[in-house]
């Protein structure tokens, strides 16, 4: 069983801009979905979603993303894999490709990303510590770093 | 005369999501209408845009945000600070900050966030050297690094 | 003084389509963002939505639009005219001409459309009746029905 | 084999607004995309946008959308149902139906709607007929009108 998740990525006609490409801003669109379709899959324990406190909730600390090759729209379905690529404290790290083709291999890389999110508490806003089950979830999603090309600030 | 530019952004009802605030998707389109606002400002010399080669474009290679506090839609504009990073051969790095009040220096920072483009020819998709006169005025755009917090792969 | 609104309409580069013009649904966004505007402006009696009891909403029940010339994406901002068309016992009706150019009379009439509001219950859904105050307010925007060319079923 | 098209509308998070519910505006999007996928769908004389002469197109010229039930954000697709209501000279009329659960039958109405698509020659902005072979694909795909409980302008 492998640690990666693959999932469909049903593309709108809406997501193309007048460039005639996919625009880069609704990739990050395309990882939050692949995100709640992960935090809500079904576990022995429960899903990632059920294992948060009530009074917790994860939120987006910081994205990176770097666009490969163009996307366009197109009736069969693109897809995200999606990764865990590190564990701390009190966030975790998630790693993405984004391909022009569904299928465990295919299709071309059209950008690599990750999110850190953050588990904070609803009332303070600070962050909270994962828990040890929450925490062995996401090691089981747990793969490599996103080979980055650019090195910021270059 | 700074090398910032402050623009407003009119919020939308509909930036928000379902947590009641503006979604993390959203902040990357703040960033391309401040990045189309600068691109087009009127230049002595002619815009930005007007000075790239009808047979060259800038895309977006790669975007990095860091998410600071919650934006809320507001009838009054929120704002964008924007300026230039990095020059290179054939790519330029933008950097911005997103505040929840308009005005040179008000408000929270809600995000922080840099931007890479880079200059291609549109029939081959090969970065293409910027000209010393892009050169120019992207310098006159220059300011220092952003600040991010968090390092890449903690 | 006239019933009549208009409300600037500043556009984003991604409202465009891979048609080159704004995309029909966001027309729709134009719409909210202005019904937004009028129903929070500042009134001697409050604003229409501070006059709303805190366990009633008025929610979207219908809407029409016609669509009459394209509209571009520019840096100056395209204009919203809005007014109410109808009163009824739980409902209202706002009217608006989307326009290409702000100001009061200038440019292209781009669409014309309708929405229904209805005013419900939050615990049961149910319509709930317009207050007096309510009423009267509505009625002060008050204007002409939208001179819709094409019959309905044609 | 009926007339009437049924399909999977593959919801996004961030599809919702801060009411928790699908945003009005977003409805419209669905029709886009289904009425995409009609378009393009494979025949034995070709799909409709493959019967379109490359000097053509067909624009949005009007819709109207009558919203019954609230629609949620779910990670299994809901439905659009879609046909063809009237067929004129250079135009005609779809007719939809959103649920908010996929199969042929099942779930609870959100919304009815229509649209008017209008054949224009791309040069001159006018319309232009039907040919034949459209009009006999059209009205393969014939069914009864939108049963819109409200009267225009009530």
């Amino acid at each position: 069983m492998s640690s990666v998740h693959t999932f469909p990525l049903h593309l709108r006609f809406g997501d193309e801009d007048s460039y005639g490409h996919v625009n880069n801003v609704r990739y990050l669109q395309f990882l939050e979905d692949a995100r709640v379709l992960l935090m809500s899959e079904a576990q022995p324990q429960g899903s990632f979603l059920d294992l948060v406190d009530p009074e917790h909730y994860a939120l987006v600390g910081r994205q990176e993303i770097e666009y490969r090759a163009p996307l366009n729209f197109s009736l069969t379905p693109a897809a995200v894999d999606l990764w865990v690529t590190a564990v701390g404290g009190s966030s975790f790290e998630l790693g993405y490709v984004v391909r022009n083709q569904v299928g465990h291999d295919g299709g071309t890389t059209c950008a690599v990303a990750s999110t850190t999110m953050v588990l904070v508490h609803r009332g303070t806003g600070r962050p909270v510590r994962l828990s040890e089950v929450q925490r062995e979830l996401l090691g089981s999603w747990a793969g490599p770093a996103i080979p980055f090309r650019r090195a910021r600030g270059r």
